[in-house]
Formats: structure tokens, C-alpha cells, sequence
């Protein structure tokens, strides 16, 4: 397994990104992701239970066609609390790309991140739309990458090479992150490519436990977007035996989760106003699910983050927020150790002494940055 | 009823309060209240699963005795995350009281706020006692609601008489808020006075139901202290016919919630950084917990707190923690109202369209200024 910065598409993906006219910025804010063939697919959306237009129109496109072909994504609009207008505005982006690229409606995933309740401009799209797919091929992922920031300060994305069974197989990541827009919501888009053969039960089951520990663990203030979307598209081209069980799907998950982690810690590290980079990690939990809900507990406590920015060593704040995270736990018990909050990387360890599970969750300290940040967008 | 901010104890209750030395500024950090008699008492505890020594200590008071007689509490030193020795240093405070006053130990209620982590400095509370014991006076609540205070910026008192079968009933609430002292939590230390004559079993649910509506419906910074307390001892001395149930009960009840609301909306006004006050009404709901959970959600909300900072009128930011929340809600029917944020009290309305039930929660800004304060504390 190798790990890489630079971003190379696998086989048979292309991308580009331009400005649709979106963003008042003039930046680019429209990034359109294709495979040659239509490829498997599965993804995981935001459990807030307001979700956007897009997201509700996306999963009824998984759901009668299991495969994607492309990814349209937008950015300066999160096309959501729109109520019918939005789901019509977010099929009618759909139909017109399929159009565009003589595909079927059902095999688009459609995705926008932005200001929400204000309605999608379709038609600045729509006119892009040309330009976009003509633009497509294996470099234009440089474009499509920075078209889906917001407030992001740096495109994240990665790349991991596995051999599976004699075969190269490369996973891609593009992600866009924790940032705001004119009046407006974090929001996470991940999009992982790969040019691995590999069963739709089995694609589903290992993003899905990749992002258990990845972005299910991360947090920069707490909030939970309408917009949040991973989805991973497999289109075979690595021509490796199909993955369903066993030790390739080992390698493949193995491949998958080191991508997830690697966007989820850029993420973090890009988080609005983010001085220090924080790992939490909680161990001698009962469970995973005790020791996450504890790690996240803290990484979500206003006080314990003020703390780090400030480089005040405050144990009390953890010992509170654990205290108080719902999980049991016992004074005499817990054990808590913080690295030096004079450096850039804090390392917050806490022992429950109850068991024999650990869970590590990354996130940011608050920064009067921060509160610039959403305070001040007008 | 009649609501006063001039406090004024309830017939034979007395308090005075002292500098025993325990804040480094050398303000007042040591306050005791004083029944001549001994009073029924009902409390309440922090939720949180690390809960300081003298709660503890006093909830195995309450156990054995149904009444307190005198409330000690200090500022300065929470007594918390202190094991085995701290409990010992909360018995020996209450022990070295009980000796000063004449009464049984069971017969007090301890109570600290304060540093977490460190140890309580008895010698200096034991040392104070025999002034502070001896400053008691009606009066003397003047020192004591000042000796509570960490980093309140003014002390919170109400009085609040009320008619019960003809005489008059004085219910005074004290309270200390949202504030931090050097590396520390907020602690909410909640003590209620009363000369109604009340049975145990009303006091308690009287006390549970008013702080439902009121302590528990606010919020400052979403971190839950492990020292949180609230307090009533009713010492009967109104000699107002035994309060147990029906009429009498409803109107002392209306008193200690009117008390409650009080205390709860300058514990929040304020809040550490505090610059608006926002009162948050979520209605329509199925039932008042769903109402609340939904309430509390946008009150703990950082995004829509830093926007009602930065004076961005942001309802995504708003419909984002409402579905984010836990509660069943669907776009269609959610309808939101945001007053004018220039203003210094904000309102937010919300209507969720599924039944007749509403909650009120109270809750402030986040700021630059909470940032300093709980950064910048060394």
C-alpha cells in the first residue's frame, strides 16, 4: 500500500471544475467527476434529519440504479430547506447532465454545498454544463478539486496504490471541508474513485466501516450539516478479480481507510480558525461505540478546545466533558494524560480501565478565528 | 405574587460570608446560610458522572437527615476529581461546621465551585468559621451571595412573596453562574430559601418541576459542570398551613418557579462573553421533552450562537441544529422566526407543526470575549 499527495484519477475517471457564476466570488464552483463506464457505487449521507435537495434526490438515483457514472457538485449553494422547488432544481441539474453526456438521470449523483434556503441558480449551471464536460480528462482533477471549496484553504486529496491479487489498484479521494459560505453551514463532501473490481455489498460494507473511524471521527465545532455526503464509485478498470470477501477485501478496506483517514485528518487540520491539530484518543472502554462517544464528548467541549488555543493544560475540562458524555464511567478509574500545548499537535490520551476497546477521535481547537469566521461573513 | 430583586431572607434564615483565603485575589470565597431551625430540604445534582466531593457527601446528608440546617460553599475550589481525600476534606469541613453551630453534621449541605483537580485547603476554612459563624445575620446575605461568585461579573438574588391561606410566604433564591475561576469550570450553585411550611414530599417535586422549566432550560456553553447544585430548605416559619398538595401547592409552586426563571435568566445574561440574551421558543411539538431537546439544540448550536454575535440573521444555521437535534422533523412543516439581531434580547420562534406542546430555553452569544476568558486565564 503507498501512499500520495499527488493526485492521479484512477482508470478510466476523469474531472474538471469551472465557475459557473454560482460563488459571487467569481471562483470556480462547479466540479463535474465521470467514469467511462457506469461504476458500482455506494454512499453514506448526513443523519441530520433536514437534508438537502440533492442528497434526496441522489438516493433515489442509488437506489434504482446502484452504480453512478457521474458526480455533479456544486459550491456557494447548498440547495437545501428548499422544500419541492429544490428536489425539481436539483433533478433538473441531473436531466441536463445526463443530456450533456448521453448518460442515464439515475446514473448522477448530484451534490451542493453553500448557503442554505436560498433557491439553486439551474440555469448558470445549466450553461456551464458544456464548457464542464468538454473540459473532462484525467488532469482536470486539479479544477474539480478546488471547484467544491468553500471556505476550505487548501483542496484535499489523496491517493493509495494496493496490489490486489497482482494488480495494481488505485483509490482516489477528493474532499472539500469544514468551511462556511455567505450566511452558511460546514459542510463535508468526500468523493472516492477507484478503478477496483469490487461486489456493491462489499464496496458498501467497507466504506461504511472505513468511515466509522475516520469521518465519523472528526469534529470541529459540533455541528452536523444538511449536506454531508461520501460516496465511493468502483468502475473495475484495475481488472483484478472481483473483491467480495477475504483478504482482498481486507486489502481493498485496508486502502479505503487509510484515504478516509488521511482527508478526515486534512479536514480537521483545515478546520474554520484551526491553530492546533488534536488527537483524542480514549482507551479501556467496554466498546468502540462507549470509547467514540467519550473521545467525541471532549473533542466537542467548548471549554476543553478554548483551553488548547489558549495553551492552558486543563485536565478538568476532559475529566468534565467525559463525566458527562452519558458513557459510565468511574472517578477512580479514569486516567487522563495531555501532551504539550505549546506545540502544534496535541495528543489527549484517557484511560477508562473498563475494558479492552479504544477509539480515536481528531479535531481542532477554537479560536476567536473561528467566531471571525462565522460571525463576521456579511 | 410579588417579585422583588431587594433580597430579603425568609423569616429565620440568616447568612453572612467571608475571605477564608482560598481565591488567590483575596475576595470573599466562603458564604454559609443558617436556618434557626432545621429545614425541609430537596436538591438537586449535576448529571455528570464525575461528580465533586461535596456532592456526594451532601446527597449522604440529605439521605439520613430529610433537612438541612446550613449550607457552607466556597469559591475558589471546586473539590473535584480529588478521590478519597477529597471526600474527607468535604466531611471535615461539614464536621468542623456542625461543631462551630451546634448541630448535627447530617444537618448540612457542602457545596464548592471552583478549580477542579486541586486540594480543598481546609485549615482555611476551618480557621474562617468561627467569623463567618459569627457575622450571621438577615443582612448578612449581602456577603454571603458575593463570597459565591467565581467569575460573575454581579451577584443574582430574588425574593418573591406570595399569599398561601393568608399569610405571607417568602420564597429567596441566590444563585452563581456561568463563569470560570483560574483553570476552571462554570458551576451553577443554586441556593433557595423559604419560610413556607411544606411537606418534604411537595418541596421535592415543586423544586423538580420548577427547574425543569428553568435551570435545566439553559445553557451558556453546552458543558455540563460536575458541581452543579440547586438547593431549596423550607423552614415552615411562615406558619402557613402545612402546603402538601392542590391550591396552596400551586401557588407556592408558581413563587419558586417565578424564583427559578429569574435566577436562570441572569445566569445566563450573564455568561461568560455575554452580549445578547436569547430566549429560544420551540412549539408545535409532540411533547415538552422533544420541544426542549429541539430548543437546546440551537442554543447549543456554535454556528447560530456565532451568528447572533456577528449580528447575521442565519436561519440554516438554525433549521441545521433542529434536525441535527434527534427529533423527528420534517422540512414541510418547520416554520422559523428570528427577530432583529441588532437588538440586545433575541427571539427565536419555531414551530414544528406536530402537536401542542412547547419549551422555552434561554441561552447567550458566543464571543471573542468567552474565547479570552476561558483561554487567557494564567
Amino acid at each position: 500500500m503507498k501512499l500520495s499527495q499527488k493526485t492521479i484519477l484512477p482508470q478510466g475517471f476523469k474531472a474538471f471544475g469551472v465557475s459557473a457564476g454560482i460563488k459571487k466570488s467569481g471562483k470556480p464552483d462547479l466540479a463535474l467527476f465521470f467514469s467511462d463506464t457506469p461504476a458500482k457505487a455506494a454512499c453514506l449521507f448526513t443523519s441530520n434529519k433536514i437534508q438537502a435537495a440533492p442528497l434526496r434526490v441522489s438516493k433515489d438515483h442509488l437506489k434504482k440504479s446502484k452504480s453512478f457514472q457521474a458526480i455533479i457538485a456544486n459550491s456557494g449553494n447548498a440547495n437545501c430547506f428548499t422544500g419541492k422547488i429544490g428536489v425539481r432544481d436539483a433533478k433538473a441539474t441531473a436531466a441536463a447532465l445526463a443530456k450533456e453526456l448521453g448518460i442515464k438521470t439515475e446514473s448522477i449523483l448530484v451534490s451542493s454545498t453553500g448557503i442554505i434556503g436560498k433557491r439553486l441558480q439551474v440555469d448558470k449551471i445549466k450553461s456551464a454544463l458544456p464548457l464542464l464536460v468538454k473540459g473532462l480528462s484525467g488532469a482536470g482533477i486539479e479544477q474539480a478539486k478546488k471547484a467544491i471549496m468553500t471556505t476550505d484553504t487548501f483542496p484535499k486529496t489523496i491517493t493509495v496504490k494496493s496490489n490486489i491479487g497482482g494488480k495494481t489498484v488505485v483509490i482516489t479521494g477528493v474532499a472539500k471541508g469544514v468551511g462556511m459560505i455567505a450566511p452558511n453551514l460546514a459542510t463535508m463532501l468526500v468523493f472516492i474513485f477507484t478503478d477496483a473490481k469490487i461486489s456493491q455489498g462489499a464496496l458498501k460494507s467497507s466504506l461504511k466501516q472505513a468511515a466509522e473511524k475516520t469521518f465519523n471521527c472528526i469534529s470541529v465545532d459540533g455541528c452536523m450539516s444538511t449536506n454531508d455526503t461520501v460516496a465511493i464509485l468502483a468502475n473495475g478498470k484495475a481488472g483484478n478479480n472481483l473483491i467480495n470477501t477475504g483478504k482482498n477485501l481486507a486489502f481493498f478496506s485496508r486502502g479505503l481507510e487509510a484515504v478516509s483517514l488521511e482527508l478526515a485528518k486534512l479536514l480537521v487540520k483545515d478546520g474554520e480558525g484551526a491553530r492546533k491539530f488534536i488527537r483524542i484518543k480514549v482507551s479501556g472502554a467496554k466498546n468502540f461505540s462507549q470509547a467514540k462517544i467519550a473521545a467525541l464528548a471532549v473533542a466537542n467541549s467548548n471549554l476543553f478546545k478554548t483551553a488548547v488555543y489558549g495553551e492552558n493544560p486543563n485536565f478538568g475540562r476532559i475529566v468534565a466533558a467525559v463525566g458527562a458524555s452519558g458513557i459510565d464511567v468511574e472517578e477512580k478509574n479514569l486516567k487522563v494524560h495531555l501532551s504539550s500545548l505549546k506545540k502544534k499537535d496535541i495528543f489527549v490520551d484517557i484511560v477508562l480501565h473498563q475494558g479492552n476497546s479504544s477509539a480515536t477521535v481528531y479535531t481542532c481547537d477554537l479560536t476567536p478565528e473561528y467566531i471571525r469566521i462565522n460571525a463576521e461573513y456579511n
